[in-house]
């Protein structure tokens, strides 16, 4: 069994029949399952979740630009979030029996297809990425739809797969693979906000800290206390007992203690694992001594 | 979807080609997944691990009965560990979609069939028991086939289902529900076993300490270590992190740390996730937040 996770990001979460359309074309794939789907009206955005094979996934993305481009059109599109084109990011997950090097491979595949089949310019990103300059979202986003066809016309804006200039309302797409993202929260026994502030800035990556942990200091103000809000962009290689370790060390630090934590939405069951792992100092344990998984290899 | 394991233990380990034939029988049976299965020649004994829903683990119990009864002769059987009869143990253990009332359920149906078909006397155990005399296998099977016909005069032993004398090849059999077992280890960085031997008292059962733990101590003399070797009977209600940091604190107070755990064979990845949930405080945490079971569930 192989799992790949997709979550398409579309600029359209205004008019709810055409966001029910868009999703009709993953229902409509054999294979697909979507898991989730969501509309931002004040982004004018919508954020579909949905997993399958490889193959499947394929299928599903491709139906989902047939349905988008016909009905979403940059030129009048406005909303508060950047985007680049009508089906704006399209990020392919290892959940099961598939490696990242695999999801980059159908990143690749599903680009070209797009580009061919809909003249549309494809730039891979994250994993997929060719090209350093090109890895974030952010960069490849500046300058969002308006700014692109002048920004294509640089070397370094030569799209991946495609033509040299954007669809003329459609944009441009973002196609890559990444890990899982897990939203993690850690909220503090104080209303000390600079305190949450100077721990997110100790354990995030921009600033010094771990490779993989983005981090925020919020305040809480019904609840009255202050928290560490993140996103784990690789729970694999920057586990989530060792960012709670340090949050908890450094909360230590002005005699604060940590109040509660919290995943917000999903979370692949190895990353809890994995911290069952760490502190029952478990040794010569593997994946296949986990009963669910014994049984679905069977 | 839904699991039930079932690991019945039968009376023979010495003739292989027996062996496979009740394997067959499981192996045979559509909707039922042959896990493992392991012969012990000094027991003379084999322990059979399949899953599958109801339906399919009752049609595999019983074809299990059918293959065994022919083959398998109590009066000269012979082997180091206590048996009732033929099919000696059968539990239904609940590991996902299925509740403990429901393999209660499923282990009466099945004694009942047995009873009917084969005229095997069966005795319910555990959650399944209807007399708190006849809870625990240890009581129902002392005495041993050798004793049963005796043993069955008294009123106390007339069984649950079935003919109130041994089946005079097959003895008796014993079904019934429980949850799955944990077996579970942890090494100390020492090579006292004085203190092993005094952690195990503390934490188990028998002794005072928690309800579902069953633990001794040993030496495990080619690292020169000592070991509490434990059973964690329901992780549930007696969860595998408040078994470790128990032993942790009661090793604490010999100057004594945790070298490392270790769980031998399957263990259910709810009994992990309970651990992380745990350590990391996760509040508001559901099981529905796992992908895999989010993915299971769509």
């Amino acid at each position: 069994m192989e799992i790949v996770e997709c979550i398409p990001n579309v600029s359209e979460g205004r008019r709810p029949e055409i966001v029910e359309q868009l999703v009709a074309a993953i229902r409509g794939t054999s294979g697909a399952r979507l898991l989730d789907y969501s509309s931002d009206p004040s982004h004018n955005r919508s954020v579909l979740t949905f997993a399958g094979d490889r193959d499947a996934v394929k299928r599903a993305v491709l139906a989902l630009f047939e349905a988008a481009i016909p009905v979403i059109d940059l030129r009048t599109h406005r909303g508060e979030h950047p985007r680049l084109g009508a089906v704006d990011v399209v990020p392919f997950v290892p959940i099961d029996g598939v490696t990242m090097e695999q999801c980059v491979a159908v990143a690749k595949e599903v680009s070209s297809a797009v580009a061919e089949r809909f003249a549309v310019p494809v730039y891979l990103y994250e994993e997929a990425s060719t090209n350093p300059l090109r890895r974030n979202l952010e960069d490849i986003r500046r300058g969002e739809f308006e700014g692109l066809a002048e920004k294509m016309t640089t070397q370094d804006w030569t799209p991946d797969y495609g033509p040299r200039e954007p669809h003329r309302t459609a944009g441009a797409s973002i196609v890559g693979a990444r890990m899982p993202l897990v939203a993690y929260n850690i909220n503090l026994n104080t209303n000390r906000l600079d305190v949450a502030k100077k721990i997110a800035a100790a354990v995030r990556h921009s600033s010094g800290g771990l490779r993989y942990v983005k981090a925020a200091g919020f305040m809480l103000e019904d609840r009255g206390i202050a928290q560490v809000s993140m996103n784990l962009t690789n729970y694999q290689k920057t586990p989530i007992f060792r960012v709670f370790e340090m949050v908890k060390r450094e909360a230590e630090r002005y005699g604060v203690a940590i109040l509660e934590s919290e995943i917000v939405g999903l979370v692949p069951s190895a990353a809890l694992s994995s911290a069952a792992e760490f502190y029952l100092q478990l040794e010569r344990f593997g994946p296949d001594q986990i009963l669910e998984n014994k049984l679905k290899s069977m």
